[in-house]
């Protein structure tokens, strides 16, 4: 399958690394290829230099937000909340057509520290902005909730026995992520919780999430909806 | 031991059930005990009239929010989110001093219908609210992320196996309610998030609550932390 993946960071490397190993035709999207390639720092979630990644991950092909959006029958918005718009309209509505795109993004502020606060929330969620910005796109909310070594292996903690959500405007899209969700990471319990804005239930469990990174001492941890 | 609840809606009937059965001495605060006893309707989360329930829980007394503030040796607000500050008001500081005040209350706002708002969030939380306004008391945020018949009864789903909170600031009154949520209820997994500015987390899971409750038919879930 083609896939685009927009964001260069720990995530987008995560996701891209698991899905390229599966086989899948990857590509990842970022504003300047060029000097993602050239950048030999790490910042904020780029935990390791892209190019430091890439040379272990050839396959993975970089390109521009709009090559990677032209290439994936599949896209994944694996940028940071600040990222997510500027990502979109770099990619642009021509490029994203009525493609299914996952946005795994969350609206997370830093800039007073640590644990963020969210720059969206309540009566509204960054998933629906980039949803009314891009009216087309098929946008599935998924994957945001954990940490990018458990989206992509769930296995990794409790057996795989916790919960993914998906929300999300298109009932053919969420009924198409539910399935990529557990053929390409194994996720077994992925509970739809209805239309877009239900995104809001998923972006505001990012609080306690951030909360639990802290008091926990680690990001090996998910939410299991205990029924 | 000697137990005063605020609330006589759904979870402040359900706590003082529980507890009024395990022997402790219990008593309601209301506004105006002669109105609440008088009043034959239901409303909002009183889905049982007050008497009617009460007929069947005779040794569980009723008087005004100071009255049960001063007979307390431990406090629960079990008001809705709005009636969480006058409940506190109405009892007073001088009955409420120092004592531990478990936080069961949410910051829902119903006014534009399912699934609410939240009144505070993100920056700020109602727990927050309530303890600067009553600084001197010992609040602990806890039992608000899941049911009033799973917070007396969490073996009622997954036979316990699912995670509660606490948030506060001093942590002896978190030491004794952890204590006391084993001993009342059966919990077996708290986890201690920190101060009390932690209770946004645990209060920002009603957006998901909500609409967990509206998907899956039913409000016997609960979030377990995977870990």
């Amino acid at each position: 399958m083609k896939i685009g993946i927009f964001g260069t960071g720990i995530v987008g490397q995560t996701l891209a690394g698991a899905l390229g190993a599966k086989g899948h035709d990857v590509m990842i999207g970022t504003r300047d290829p060029q000097a993602t390639m050239q950048r030999a720092g790490a910042s904020g979630a780029t935990r390791t230099p892209f190019r430091d990644w890439h040379d272990e991950h050839q396959s993975v092909k970089l390109g521009t937000f709009a090559d990677a959006a032209r290439l994936g029958e599949a896209i994944i918005n694996a940028t940071s909340g600040s990222g997510a718009m500027p990502a979109l309209e770099g990619a642009g509505a021509e490029a994203l057509g009525d493609k299914i795109l996952l946005d795994v993004s969350n609206p997370l502020d830093f800039s007073k520290g640590f644990p963020p606060t969210l720059t969206v929330c309540n009566t509204d969620s960054l998933a629906e902005q980039l949803q009314r910005a891009f009216p087309r796109v098929r946008l599935v909310k998924t994957l945001n909730t954990t940490t990018a070594a458990l989206m992509v292996n769930p296995a990794a903690v409790g057996g795989g026995d916790h919960t993914m959500f998906v929300a999300g405007n298109d009932a053919d899209a969420k009924a198409k992520v539910k399935g990529w969700l557990g053929e390409w990471f194994g996720w077994r319990d992925v509970i739809d919780l209805g239309d877009v804005t239900n995104a809001r239930g998923t972006e505001m469990l990012l609080p306690i999430w951030t909360r639990l990174y802290g008091t926990l001492g680690s990001p090996m941890f998910n939410f299991k909806i205990v029924r």
